[in-house]
C-alpha cells in the first residue's frame, strides 16, 4: 500500500503548490483522498489511472478539499469509464454535484454511488477483501472527517518449497492460507505450520485533516504504520492554528507519538511558509520518522 | 488592450494543456472570461493580479468552462480583496455558487453581484467611461454566449506644444479632449483642430467558444480587431465537430474573413491533438492572419 501526494498546500494556492489531495494505491485499486482543485491533472503527471479508482473521499466541504470532484467526475465520464464509481462526502454536496450535472447536461456513463458522512459518527464505509475503509470525526470549523484504511491480511504466506516437498496439489493453496492442514491419501496429516508462515501484518493508514489539536479521535489511530497528520503552521503560529482549527507541526508529532504510529507526514501547509523542511525540524523534536508529504511523494506505508 | 491566454483546451486536460480561461487586461483593468478548472493557479502563473480583476464573464455551464471559478472567488475571499466583483453567467450558476458558500461557510469580505445572462439575447453588461461589454448568443448544445469588449477612445488627443504655444490652461484640456474650441480673454477663439489631433480608434475583441459553424452572430463581430472562435477539430472532423456543437478551425477562419476582423485566435482544443500548429496552418488558407491561442501567450488587440 502506498500513498502518492497530489497536492498538500492550504486553501490558498502559492509557490506552485496545489491543494489537498492524495492516491492511496492498494496493488492494482487505487482511492482517492479529497480532491483539490487541478487534481485530475496532478493524478495525470504523477500517472494516476482514473480507470483504476472506484472509491473517492471527502473529508469535509471547504473548497482546498473538493473543488476538483466535478472536473474529475466530469473527465471520467468523457472517458467512457464504466466501473461505478462511490463518492463518500457530506451530504450537500450531493445536490451541488447534481446541479451542476444538470445545468450541463450531463450524463455519466457509469453508475454514480453518494454515501453520505454521517456527522459526528465514525462509519464502515467499505469492507471488502482486500481493504476495510472507516471515517472518524475530527474537529474543524465545520463537519470534518479522518479516514483510516486498512490492507487486509492475504491469509498465511505460502512456501512453495515445503508444498513441493510434500507434494500439495496446488488447487488446496487458498485452503492452506487460511490456515488448514493438508491430509495425504493415506491418511497422514501435514501440518499447516510446516507448509506456512505467518501472513505479512495487515497495513494501516490514517488521514487526519482538516482538524484542530485534539486526542479525540486518537483511538482511531492506535498501531497506525502510517499517520497524515495536518499541520497548517509551525509553533510559532500556535494561537492561530488554534483559533482556525488548524494544527501544528508539533501537535501532530504529538499525536503520532500518542498514537504509536511507526511514520508522520505533515501537509496542508499554510501559503505563509515557501520552505517546508522547518516542518519536519519540527516535527522531529517529538516524533523522529517525520515527513514533509510534498507533491509527488510516494511513501510506502 | 491585450488578451492573455490562462488555458485553451477543451473538456479533457490533455498534454498539460488547462481548459479555458483568458484574461484581458485594458490599462489597469482585468477582465477574465471562462474560468476552466485551475485558472487562480494559471493567473498566478502568467502574472495577471486578482486585485484587478472585478468583472467575469462566464460563457456557459459546461465544467471547462467555469470549473475554477469557486476556488477564485474563494481565495480572493481569503486574500482579503475589498472591491466589489461582477460575475455575469447563466442563471443557474447564482444558486449552486451560494450552496458551496453556505456549506462551507464562506462570508466574503467584498460585495458580489451576480448578473444573470439573458437566453438568446445580446445585452449591454458593461458601459464605463473606459470600455464597453456586450453580449451575444452562439450556439451551443446547452445555452451559450460570445462576449464583445471594446476599449473606448479617450477623446482627441491633445498636441501639448500647440496648447503651450496658445497659452491654454490645464484645467481646460479635459474640454479639448471632447472637442471644444477655447476662447482667450480678448475674444479670440483657439480652434479645437489647432490643438488637437484624432485620436486613437477604439479597440474591439470578441470572445466566441463554445459554438457550431454559424453565421447567426457575425453582425456582433462586424470589425473588430481580434476576433477570438473556437476551433475544437480540425477540418478532417468536421462531421464530429458539427454533431458536438464545435467548429473546425478552417470555420473559425471562414468566420473572420467575413466578419472582416483584422487578426483571429483559434482555441478550445481536443484532446486528439497533441501538435497544434496544423490549426494556424489550416487557418490560414482562409484567412492569414490566424494564430494558435497558447497558454501564456499575449496578443494584443
Amino acid at each position: 500500500m502506498k500513498v502518492t501526494i497530489l497536492g498538500n498546500n492550504s486553501a490558498l494556492p502559492a509557490y506552485g503548490r496545489y491543494p489537498t489531495s492524495q492516491a492511496v494505491t492498494i496493488d492494482g485499486d487505487v482511492l482517492l483522498i479529497d480532491c483539490g482543485e487541478a487534481t485530475q491533472i496532478q493524478m495525470q503527471r504523477y500517472g494516476i489511472k482514473w480507470r483504476k479508482l472506484e472509491h473517492i473521499f471527502i473529508s469535509h466541504l471547504h473548497g482546498d478539499h473538493y473543488f476538483g470532484l466535478p472536473g474529475l467526475i466530469n473527465s471520467m465520464g468523457l472517458l467512457g469509464r464504466n466501473l461505478p464509481l462511490h463518492l463518500y462526502a457530506a451530504k450537500p454536496l450531493e445536490s451541488i454535484l447534481q446541479q451542476m450535472m444538470a445545468v450541463a447536461d450531463t450524463a455519466l456513463p457509469f453508475e454514480f454511488h453518494f454515501h453520505p458522512l454521517q456527522e459526528n459518527e465514525s462509519e464502515v464505509l467499505v469492507d471488502n477483501s482486500k481493504f476495510k475503509i472507516i471515517s472518524f470525526p475530527v474537529e474543524h470549523r465545520i463537519p470534518c472527517h479522518g479516514f483510516k484504511v486498512e490492507k487486509k491480511s492475504r491469509g498465511r504466506k505460502i512456501i512453495l518449497e515445503k508444498c513441493r516437498e510434500y507434494a500439495i496439489p496446488a488447487y488446496f493453496y487458498e485452503r492452506l492460507k487460511r490456515g488448514e492442514d493438508y491430509e495425504q491419501v493415506h491418511g497422514f496429516v501435514v501440518k499447516n505450520e510446516w507448509l506456512t508462515e505467518d501472513a505479512p501484518q495487515t497495513k494501516k493508514y490514517a488521514y487526519c485533516a482538516d482538524t484542530v489539536f485534539t486526542e479525540s479521535f486518537l483511538p482511531y489511530l492506535q498501531d497506525v504504520d502510517t499517520l497524515y497528520h495536518e499541520s497548517t503552521y509551525l509553533e510559532a503560529e500556535t494561537d492561530r492554528a488554534t483559533l482556525r482549527f488548524h494544527s501544528t507541526a508539533k501537535q501532530a508529532a504529538t499525536i503520532a507519538l500518542k498514537a504509536n504510529a511507526k511514520q508522520l507526514l505533515l501537509g496542508h501547509f499554510s501559503s505563509r511558509y515557501k520552505e517546508l523542511d522547518l516542518f519536519a525540524t519540527e516535527a522531529r523534536t517529538i516524533f523522529p520518522n517525520s515527513y514533509v508529504a510534498e507533491e509527488g511523494m510516494e511513501f510506502e506505508v
